[in-house]
């Protein structure tokens, strides 16, 4: 099973940027001084040199390799993150007598939502703000309008701590757009559910700053309107992501990461490592009473789990004291309070159980 | 006088990416492992956590130290280069009923020309497209539209070697945007003379994928426009560049470019030892019936020396013979032809002294 090494003192837990394989970090300190042995840094090439042509070739035929993306969808590395592509999918795809579909269940939905009303109607089909976000919507719940331009899906909600177990069920000729920023390759994708998966680097890919966007290519025809040259996906795709100067090292360090997961056994390898780190966890706050988890069981995430003690002055003791102990990055965010462990593909298996007896310890001392 | 190291084994002149100075990519190296001895990587690090705090409170500090920016000017790190600033520049500050002008030195102008025009009118107050781009237009050749609603001017141009050796003069009221990405602290910045100056970091400040904007800070209450939220100046300004997830490394590098800056003496040292190498060239390259520059005498960059040899054939020889005796990057943009020597603050002097000896042995073989 797929297993990360460990041998730095502290266990990040941070959402993002987030904890990244160590042998990752090792090749790209020697990349950084030089590439490839060209004498020339990896920062330093230009992006149109040889140098570069390999990084990017290597950076996507490993991550066509890794979650078999089919021939007619565009890999492609943009700029901006996931905010940028919350304006970009709708001011492509989007037009002005047009309605989408949103699949509301957390701040990035919202937020996705806000950016697409600039550019024409939006129908929430479902969301779970009812409940401040602790649940994802069941399938028989969704109501769609008629005909949307495109359902968008947000996979997994860093801040909430829940996750699409599946993709939702779509109307007759949708195609589904997703932000999978913070579970993109956690476990296996099946790309032709997609119309659009996008991913900002820094949860599960890499160092922030590179935005993964995987589309189908035929939605490039379907461009509604004319927009500043680098909103346009097209662009983008006729110039290979080079129409201007790409963020190269986040790509180099993104290749090497598909890479790591491609030696840790691919995305089945990483699924199963990943539902075991999280049940380490979960099983730990199921059994005390003291923790409770603060998302519904069923919706649960595998990446981001949030928990609370019984007072907020226990939280923020718990969450200084790990940090003490070594276990960096655990506070909640203020929308949920609380703690949160993000346990990202390259956070080892180590930290769960550290972090478990730290919980186990805790618990004994103010329980 | 400032002098930049060299112990790797090539010579890179590459116009962007470029060389960076070789202490900053070693502080680099051990900031990608552990960043401040906090046991986390600077890749890994939350942007919202203290670590950062630091990064970018000092990144910030040396840039105003550096090209003292007085207290009303803002200075932000953004993403998408200067191409997304062409768009942004006009989306902020130019009304669909208002008229921009534009000075037209170079194909990067001619982009921001392209996108400004999405937005509203654009009058090119001067241009020298007339002669290939070959010259900088003199202030007497400026014509001023009425009340534009800014000035554009590109500082220095990559691609046809050639740099404004001042700024140029201003209509009454009007305030100057500047593309300053190829020769940005190369030498003194009065910023009291701007109202933006931006630059993609990747020639002269550190990595691709973030871009430098300082602006005056009134400008912010001018935005004539709603806009798709990341486009907007403001809303970056009002977090502090962190109201998404920023590219942190870039901004970390940058930062670590700016403080190298500052041991060599800041940019007075900067522009003496930037004279002084491109002096060197360009004096081989005058001395030489074999070799001419293309770019007009008054109008001749310090940071990308462009040049000819007496044919094509020899040009292409040129290039590959300096590969193999570790001169990179030497080729010429297609739109010049030739050969381009891009010696940015980093580049060393060494690497100048190498180059004029591989020209005049080349010359002496080929002549």
């Amino acid at each position: 099973m797929a297993k990360a090494s460990h041998t730095r003192g502290t266990y990040n837990f941070s959402a993002g940027p987030a904890v990244l394989p160590e042998e990752v970090l090792r090749e790209a300190q020697e990349a950084l001084w030089d590439l490839d042995a060209t004498g020339i840094g990896v920062l330093e090439h230009s992006h149109r040199g040889g140098a570069i042509d390999s990084v990017f070739a290597e950076t996507e035929a490993s991550c066509r390799r890794l979650a078999g993306i089919p021939d007619d969808y565009r890999v492609l590395f943009l700029q901006g993150g996931a905010s940028l592509q919350f304006a970009m999918l709708p001011a492509n795809f989007l037009a002005d007598d047009g309605c989408a579909d949103y699949l509301e269940t957390g701040s990035w939905s919202k937020k996705a939502i806000s950016e697409a009303r600039h550019y024409g109607d939006v129908h929430v089909a479902a969301s779970s703000a009812d409940a401040n976000f602790t649940y994802i919507p069941r399938a028989a719940d969704i109501v769609y309008s008629e005909r949307p331009s495109y359902v968008h899906v947000t996979s997994n909600n860093t801040i909430f701590g829940t996750q699409w177990s599946a993709e939702p069920p779509l109307p007759d000729g949708a195609w589904l757009a997703c932000d999978a920023s913070s579970d993109i390759f956690s476990r296996p994708l099946d790309m032709r559910r997609y119309g659009i998966v996008y991913a900002g680097a820094q949860k599960n890919l890499g160092p922030a700053g590179v935005t993964l966007v995987i589309l189908r290519e035929d939605l490039l025809e379907r461009a509604v309107r004319e927009l500043p040259t680098l909103l346009g996906y097209g662009i983008h795709a006729k110039n290979d992501s080079r129409y201007n100067t790409p963020p190269v090292f986040g790509i180099f360090v993104m290749g090497r990461v598909f890479q790591w997961l491609e030696r840790q056994g691919g995305l089945e390898a990483m699924a199963q490592a990943n539902e075991a780190k999280a049940r380490l966890v979960y099983d730990a706050i199921d059994a005390s009473p003291f923790f409770r988890g603060t998302a519904r069981e069923d919706s649960r995430s595998l990446m981001n789990l949030t928990f609370r003690a019984p007072s907020e002055a226990l939280e923020a003791t718990f969450v200084a004291d790990a940090r003490k102990a070594g276990l960096d990055g655990l506070k909640g965010h203020r929308s949920v309070g609380g703690m949160r462990a993000s346990l990202y593909n390259a956070f080892p298996d180590e930290g769960c159980e550290a972090l478990v007896s730290f919980m186990r310890e805790f618990e004994s001392r103010h329980g």
